[in-house]
Formats: structure tokens, sequence, C-alpha cells
């Protein structure tokens, strides 16, 4: 069952029996937003804060693919979840209605690979028939928690992402779909000693380097195996340097790779600059996009590898570097 | 395997193979202060901020335990690892040289158990020889992420808990030991409505009481089927809502029931106010305290059972509330 150093391929691989997206205006407005289940119009979610929307829309999602699959809350064993707020609070208040035994995580933007490795590794080990996997990011709540509050109105460097308004939630069960969880390989945090929390997709690419090589590696794999390669949130800037990394390992990814960030917004018109980021980007792009042409058999195989930049306001008020990590995750038509 | 609601009884029991401590001066001057494996005289740890000092207390506990039992880090598979900082930043940075593939989690001060029920169940289901599970809490750099800057000397209340400087880590691991994790209860959100963050025994008593409640049932135990009973940090003020708490279901847990809080600091004369807390002062009791006595036989079975307050310094400015986790480790002498 353990393939090389990080990988494992589950003897009984647990299957995404569904899933539900959430999404913002701007999301909404994007390439896939007639794919998305619900789109909302204002981004307060009906809420009074950032914060407060966020946590509804992982509440929204999660019940979205709960409600697909005809499953009650109290069917699930337990629930993986994880935002990008200081201390996880859009997790922890959003998800609380649901009463469902919680194990919070971060993992920046690449928690959504790590809260879908986990939940198949707890259904694949008989932990529980039906596990929840959510994640989720806003556009609001981030800037103020990263960067300048939006009435600040700060000037965005182009290599800078737009954090993703949205939450994908991922119900993983034994009962069988036509996805399934075949493997996963989890990520160490490579660190190439960048400070600029404005080219986090400089910050992330060698760590997807480091997780798509060892993923290839530990099954004895070609990039042609897959369908595509999706990364999280590397972005247009992020995406080039992911290709040089891989050339110069004499790994070509360029024919079948994807990045969930490039192809949420419409970089022109929409001014996302380097494209879409946020533990929501990667989610909901599984959720709407990717899932589907899996389901139908368009694509066999996908490695879905989300992203993460590990920094904080004071780590980077304190000089220290922006390491990133990523996760693997290998879905399979069946 | 699956017991009750919320619970796993291993059905090949994963063990502590091995664990380190490492503390600040004050804990190191408290009644558990012989038992510690490693006490720095000096709270910056040779760092030059408190958060670099806490990332490098993880590190020192992570090779204090592997060290212990002769185990490289490159043949440690998975670590799971958190922090009370904002994006788990200690973890980040101070787990990055280990180059072990990492999950990060966010559970506040209950983080210890949910690291030790991942580890635990990752070992049991065949993903992994060695797992590491690690978690810290530094009293400067919580001050600042929390509260007030040190240099501010606000006036502590009664009710409030001295964070805990220290981290502790475990190896678990498929390698026979004198203590074995036989089963976990995975804790839901309890949220009683409390808004005071600087009482947050009140805050975690009623998770600590539901998940303490759980396991009982669950497993079908009664109270004195433990040794002892702990829980993290609740401090005076928690544990004593704690009892009332049971009371009112019938259960009583006073003959058992110890709070890692309430023992790590003198009260009166180390003036910790409510006693100890963070995710650090669950893990250093348990591996100093805890483990030794379950290792020697003194105590045959013990409910470790950290608890958490899940908040932000944004959820709190917001008035939200501060809900409480607690997961519960059921660790046997074998």
């Amino acid at each position: 069952m353990l393939k090389g150093k990080q990988s494992i391929l589950f003897d009984c691989a647990p299957y995404v029996i569904s899933s539900g997206s959430v999404v913002g205006k701007k999301e909404g407005e994007g390439p896939l937003g007639s794919l998305f289940d619900l789109i909302e119009e204002e981004n307060l979610f009906g809420q009074d804060t950032w914060e407060e929307a966020e946590s509804e829309m992982q509440k929204e999602a999660c019940l979205m693919a709960l409600g697909k699959a005809q499953v009650e809350p109290k069917e699930v064993r337990y629930l993986f979840g994880g935002d990008l707020l200081r201390q996880g609070i859009a997790t922890s208040m959003g998800l609380e209605e649901l009463h469902i035994p919680l194990f919070g995580l971060y993992g920046a933007c690449s928690t959504s690979g790590e809260a879908l490795a986990l939940a198949s590794m707890s259904v694949a080990a008989g932990y529980g028939e039906y596990v929840l996997a959510v994640t989720s990011s806003h556009f609001g709540s981030a800037e103020k928690e990263f960067r300048f509050p939006l009435a600040y109105a700060n000037q965005r460097p182009l290599s800078s992402q737009w954090t993703v308004t949205g939450s994908g939630a991922f119900l993983v069960g034994e009962e069988k779909s036509h996805v399934k969880v075949s493997g996963v390989t989890v990520g160490k945090i490579v660190d190439y000693g960048l400070k600029d929390s404005q080219n986090m997709g400089a910050c992330m690419a060698p760590a997807a380097c480091d997780t798509i090589l060892q993923n290839l590696k530990d099954f004895g794999s070609k990039p042609s195996d897959y369908d595509r390669i999706f990364t999280g949130d590397l972005g247009y800037v992020g995406q080039s340097i992911l290709f040089d990394l891989m050339d110069k390992e004499g790994v070509d990814i360029k024919d079948n790779h994807m990045d969930c960030g490039k192809i949420i917004f419409e970089q022109e018109t929409q001014h996302t600059n380097a494209g879409g980021s946020g533990c929501g980007c990667a989610a909901v792009t599984l959720s709407a996009y990717i899932l589907p042409k899996i389901q139908s058999g368009e694509w066999e195989k996908v490695l879905f590898v989300p992203t993460g930049a590990l920094m904080s306001t004071v780590s980077f008020n304190e000089g220290q570097s922006v390491p990133g990590i990523a996760h693997g995750i290998v879905l399979e038509h069946c």
C-alpha cells in the first residue's frame, strides 16, 4: 500500500461521492461561472463580516455536497476542514452547526489537498463510511488577513494573485461513484528563500515541482499517464517557474498541465494579475470543472496538486521567507 | 473498529515509542520541572523572535523524540504538527529542516490530541511505520498573537491562563513499547456562547464534558475504568465548570480527574492565575509526566483529553463567541 517515500496507493480506494461549490460574484462572472453550484451576487453572503461570509460559504458547500448525495450531516463520521484565516475561524464558526467531529487543518492554499488526502486515508482505513473535506477562501477576509483592508485600495503588483471567494466541499466515502481517489502523495515543505508575499506563485512552484516529481517517482508514472496534472493556484508566474524547474529535471508536463488559478478568471478583463489563489480556488475548480470531466470519463486519470504558501503577516514582518507545500491526489474515472 | 458515534478502537493499536519535551524557564521552575527533557534558561532559545524560538522548540522536541528511539527523520513517514499562531508559522518554519511530509493542523490547545489521533490512525491503518505528532506554544508569541505585547504589561484577570512555553513531540509507530494508543474519540465543536477570551477554561469545559461523555458512551466505559482522566488546560476555573457539567449528567469524575494546566505551575508562587494553557501545555505534560507513569504500569489506562478554545483576535473583535473542542486519546500500559 505504501509507495516510494511519500505516497499511498489505496488497497481499497475511496470514492468522491459528491461535491459542492459556492462562489462569489466575480468568480461567477469568470470562465467557469456557469459550472458552479451556487453564485452569490453579494459577497457578504447575507452576513455582517467577511469572516462570517466565509463561514457561511463553508456551511453551504458542505450542505450542497451532502444534499446531492442525500446524506445527512449526522451520517458523516468526520470532517476535515480549513481556511486561510488566523486560527482557522472560518472553519470553526462555519461548521459548528453541522455537529460533525472535526479535524481543523492548516496548509495555506494546499489545504484542499490535505483535507482530501486525510479524508481518503480515513475512509480507506475503514474509519468512516462518509467523511467530508472542505476548504474556503474569501477575497475580503484574505486581503484583510494578509495584505491591506479593501478600503485602502492599494495597488497590486502584476505578480500578485486574486484570492478566490469560494468554498468547495467533498463527500468522500465507500459508496461507489465514478471518481475514485486511488492514491495520495503527501508533500514536504520546500523553501527556496523567497520573501515576496506578493509573488506567491514563485514561492509555491518549487513545492509543486517536488510533489509532482515525487508522485511520478513513487508510482513509477510518467506525466502522460495523467490526462491532466492540475496545480492549485500557481497562476501565470508560478506556472512558468514550474515548467523551468521541471525542465531542469528532464520532465516535461507542458502538454497536460493546467492551473486552477489560471482558468478561474479571465486575466485581461477581470484584472486578476497573475491569477486566482486561495484555499477556495483549487477546491471550487475541482468540484465544478475537474470532477465532472472525470465522472464522464473525458479524463481517465488526473493528478490534483493544490499548492500552499506558508506565511503570516508576522513571519513576513519578521523577514522570514515564504516556504511552499503541495499535496498530490490521484483521481481516476471508474 | 468503529465505536459509537465518534470513536475508533484500533484493531491493531499503535504505540507511543518515544517522546520529547522542551520547555522554558518558568515551566522548569514549576512542579514538573525535574521531569522535562530540556529546559531552556533563555526564552528566546537562541533566536531573534518569539516565533523563531517556538519553531526552534518544535524542532528540538522532534529531534529529542527521534533521538530517544534512534530513528532518523528520513525514516518518519508523516508528521502531524500545529501551534497557536496565525497560519501555523511556528510549525511551518520549525519543521522545514526535517524534510518530513507534513500535515499542518489547527485545533487551538486541543491540537496535541488532534495530532496524536491522526498519527495513531495513520499508523494503525498501515500508512507508516513511524509517524510524528508535535505541538507547541510560547508565552511571548501567544500574548502577542492573542492579547497584548509583553512590554505593555497589562493586568491579567484571575480567570486568565498562562500560556506554557513548551513543545512536546511523540513518535507513534508499529514498534512495541509500553504505551499503546488503544482508541480515540474525535471531538465536535461545542459552543455555549461565551465571549470572554480571558476565561478560556469556561469556554473549553463544555467541549471537554462532551468528549469525555461521548468517550464513555462509545466504549461502554465508566470513569473508574480509567486510572486518570486528563484534560489539557481547563485550569482551576474550567475544572470546576467541568465537574458541574458532568454532575448534571450524573457522571462523577472528581476522583480521577487531573488537568495539565493545573499541575504544570504552582499557582500561588508562580502567579499563573487560573493555570497553564497553550498547545504545549498538554503536550509536555503528557510527555514528561503522564507517559512515564503509563510506561511503568503505575497507571494502566488513561484518557487524555486536550481542550481547545477556537478564537482569533478578529473573531473576538467582531463579537463572536469562543467555541471549544476536545479530542480524547485512550492510552494503555502494555
